[in-house]
């Protein structure tokens, strides 16, 4: 068999992780049984790109723009105001949560299928704004090869995101081979409307669910109900996750990418605000945390141009 | 190929059951893509026996009667009592959503885990009171095959129940084949604990979901994120779910198992207070529903002995 992770330069890292699932899906005493092999993502640091901006966030900004076309009496009000200004600092300082209230305001009353086309419709065409590239296509090519190499290798591979899950299902399955009922993120209330549209699940402005930190963990016992054996997560909003996931009994592999690439990607992790790496990083080894340098680790970032 | 419904009765249900898997998971104009080749199956009375009381009411009387062991105080205390009495009648007068809560108040405090474990004893070894056999051996024969049928034509198969969602959980991937994941129910919330027992979920007395009714619409929603297009039932409790599923455009089959067999199962309907079949009976032509007669359809309704 040739090398199932061409992405991942030879180290430290790579080592554990081959080791890790040959232990697993082999026969000797680390066998774990197919049903057993579950592994959770991170999704925004960990598969795919969240600076300089959380994509959902700069969704939710054109979002706003298009209401407010309609709407202008919502363009001269806050937050949205200062959102249409382009102004991130403002659109930051309102938190993940906060983010994530504006976004699901912002399509309360669509039925799921109509959110489902409107964010496919974007994420084909929208723009990183410094690296050119559709946000789809910043995702990460050692991550690609990670999860290819663990669904070969009888795993089950999940999406545990802060996002919004709905945002999120609509592009995993192309992009991550992930389907949408293995993607677990932040959701809005949802009510089964029977209507001239039919019976059709609407999205109510009311959050369900902020899947952050202990969230994560809570929500893997809804959705999946067994603890994962392998997780991979980027700050310290996955570090109950990964904690959670070390401490199981039986072999575990709990990853953390640390974004010190400032050439190929970012360079950042305690001072960024939104969803900062401290703790986690801090705190790795006790908590048999791996730590992954994507400067080092990783020997490519994206994916070829298609 | 030989018959893949052995326990299935030739006849309207069984063709169409044929056909319809035949043409989605053919070449044809009626090709579905296996990614959306997703069915939801009802539990109690869908896939095993819920006569002469609901199994996981009778989890929860010995539940009690284990809990009355240790503190005396509880056994004298309403509802406990009644159900100590062995009042069938008062039981079910609490209807479902109250031995829902029941149940969750049962075993508050206690571990996902410690509660998969003392589930799967019980399954393991308590017998149904008039047939003699255990409740995970009184699942439904024909059902057994369609589950299999469905899956080796591409489909993903889900329990959607009203049932507790770990009580299912501890018995679905060995008695049906379904996965955890796979399995959406009513649920208490969870918490997870860092204490001397590690890094643990816990479970806590208050509901999350009560998957019932448009619930179960709205649950799919929230942990499939897309329309099953095949779906099965046996009550009003299952009717949103069925219109749902018949309502998608393209092939769908939504499905009813009528009760109405007393020789080999029990017959009821619409006057079994608990769970009524009622609405969904009057209607099922309108809703384009097809009815299932356990009496007619069904070659064999429980599978030989182990």
């Amino acid at each position: 068999m040739g090398d199932p992770l061409p992405g991942w330069r030879e180290g430290t890292a790579k080592a554990a992780i081959i080791d890790f699932v040959t232990r697993v899906s082999g026969s000797g005493a680390d066998h774990v049984p197919e049903s057993e092999r579950i592994a959770t993502f991170d999704n925004d640091g960990t598969l795919w790109c969240e600076q300089p901006a959380q994509v959902q966030a700069l969704f939710v900004i054109d979002r706003v723009r298009e209401l407010a076309a309609t709407d202008p009496e919502l363009a001269q009000r806050q937050p949205f105001k200062a959102l249409l200004e382009g102004d991130h600092a403002k659109l930051h300082a309102l938190g993940k949560q906060g983010i994530l209230q504006l976004f699901f305001a912002t399509h309360a009353g669509m039925t799921l299928r109509d959110f489902n086309t409107m964010a496919h419709r974007w994420q084909a065409s929208a723009l990183h704004p410094t690296l050119g590239r559709r946000f789809i296509d910043l995702v990460y090519q050692p991550q690609l090869e990670l999860l290819d190499y663990l669904r070969a290798s009888g795993f089950r591979c999940f999406i545990v995101t802060g996002g919004g899950i709905d945002f999120v299902r609509a592009f995993s399955e192309a992009r991550y081979g992930v389907p949408p009922e293995q993607v677990i993120g932040s959701s809005a209330r949802l009510r089964l409307d029977i209507s001239a549209r039919g019976l059709v699940l609407v999205k109510l402005p009311e959050l369900g669910s902020f899947n952050d930190r202990e969230a994560k963990v809570e929500n893997i016992g809804l959705h999946i109900g067994r603890r994962p054996i392998l997780a991979f997560g980027n700050s310290d909003g996955d570090l109950a996750m990964l904690r959670f996931v070390a401490a199981g009994a039986g072999p575990r592999l709990a990853l953390l990418v640390h974004h010190d690439d400032a050439e190929r990607e970012f360079a950042y992790d305690r001072d960024f605000a939104l969803s900062p790496l401290a703790e986690a990083l801090d705190r790795a080894a006790d908590y048999r945390i791996m730590l992954v340098s994507m400067k080092d680790d990783w020997a490519s970032v994206f994916p070829p141009d298609r």
